[in-house]
């Protein structure tokens, strides 16, 4: 099978787990559950639990204690996106073509249906311990440790802060990377060390991995700033050349537009490099991450 | 000592085990740190914890391992706070006396503290397990599950949710008890289950520690309702009659004032039948239970 294809595949099979673990649509809360589950299942790449469970297999990841996880971090993912589209933050009436959470359930339940998503997800990571075998829970509890900090303000939270505060001022090469290691390495990260603690990996490699989702998030912003020069907006999907307009400072900005490709190619390389070293059959996860980086939209 | 004073005492006493683990005031993301610290230390009862504490104590919990569900439910519950104040909810711009969270650091700033401390709240709990012996992990596993059930979409959101919805409608006995079971009971319910597996009690004593928290939050919001039409509004600090003028429907306007007050009676007297055969020491607990269920304020 071709990698789209297998890619296409294995993102039908996260449906299916995401259907499991949402809730049912029922009760007096009934509306917060339909925004809950409306807004992850309007699409996306299901990236984050695809990194998950290929690197759980990659570990030699056995059972079904994955699965709770690879929903709960789709479940973070998707109240981060409905939150940074509120009117108080980027104020967004539409992402990927569809309506935004507010515009159709009203800010009241987008910011309730966020805080629930959020909230769910640790409720539903917590299932894992019920699908464990007794020598699992440990890698259970370690699992819900990266869960907990990586979304958190020392990790997701605390770049999307320093997005927003210094939004419209210079930025410095520092407070960039800050941005880009917090905002998107880190979800990155987390699903790569969760998917290597849960198939029982050592601290070694789980750090090997953490370094991995470093690389891999990094050069896909740096990708994601050059696609805003060099893009074809059609392909995109959204407007070119919107940093230049709003003058923000960009990884491109500061370094220009040969070097910042240049580097792409360097970090992607380093993170093959690791996935290499462990990734000796069918090579899924290092062609997703050369997927991800050299991606053209 | 008389119980004010030693109320006084262990609320000065949580407040340094909360102010162990906040977090630094430091870094890029520093604003939104201080909007979390801020507005947690701006007081309030600290019941939650207190709760939390006093059932470990009385199921004879040892060591340390309580410390950090007490501080990541009073997390939760301003998080819970500083969200309900935003414009797009209750939109108040006082809280007990002080601006509230989004009136001091903006709606954005408000928005991102408020998921941070619902987060970091998970991040904080999962620091048990490094404090616990060997035999204490599933119970701090069994904690962290009623931590992340409690507050979500089957407690207290769904409470909020459902009267956020029902708002300005007249409104069932049915749809009353179901908001003031998850919006109020619910988090007391965690408090003293969280409190009594922490210490290894049985499923069943926890199953009584449930009970006994659905009735206190359902004594203390019957209680709140007959305060609203029948408090002193200096010792209450809020303006009284406010049910009656909005047109809310309560337990009150449903059962008249003199059947509310038997009620709450005969509600409170069950949990505190159920504390009395637990608490056979200083009865602080059931104290406690006295004094907020009879509170004239």
């Amino acid at each position: 099978m071709n990698f789209k294809d297998e890619m296409k595949q294995k993102v039908a099979q996260i449906e299916i787990i995401l259907d499991e673990y949402l809730p049912a649509q029922e009760g007096l809360q009934k509306t917060v559950l339909t925004a809950m589950n409306t807004t992850v299942k309007a699409g996306g790449k299901r990236l984050r639990p695809m990194l998950i469970n290929e690197t759980y297999q990659m570990f030699g990841g056995k059972g079904d204690i994955v699965k709770p996880f690879m929903a709960a971090i789709e479940m973070i993912h998707t109240y981060s996106l409905i939150h940074d589209d509120l009117p108080a933050l980027d104020n967004d009436d539409y992402r990927r073509g569809q309506k935004t959470c507010h515009i159709v359930y009203g800010e009241d339940m987008a910011i309730l249906a966020g805080d629930a998503l959020l909230n769910y997800a640790y409720e539903v990571a917590t299932k894992a311990f019920d699908l464990a075998e007794k020598d699992q829970i440990m890698n259970v509890v370690e699992a819900i440790k990266i869960l907990a900090s990586k979304p958190g303000i020392y990790g997701m939270i605390g770049g999307q802060v320093a997005d927003v505060e210094l939004e419209g001022t210079p930025l410095s090469m520092e407070q960039i990377l800050f941005i880009h290691k917090n905002k998107t390495s880190a979800l990155i990260e987390a699903c790569m060390m969760i998917g290597a603690v849960l198939a029982g990996a050592s601290k070694e490699d789980v750090l090997k991995m953490e370094e991995c989702g470093e690389y891999i998030g990094l050069a896909f912003q740096i990708q994601d700033d050059i696609l805003d020069l060099t893009g074809d907006e059609e392909e995109i999907g959204k407007p070119v050349g919107s940093d230049e307009k709003n003058h923000k400072t960009t990884y491109v900005t500061l370094k220009g537009l040969e070097r910042s490709q240049r580097d792409v190619e360097d970090i992607s390389k380093k993170a093959i490099d690791i996935l290499e070293k462990y990734d000796k059959g069918d090579c899924y996860l290092t062609n997703l991450t050369r997927f991800l980086i050299h991606r053209t939209h």
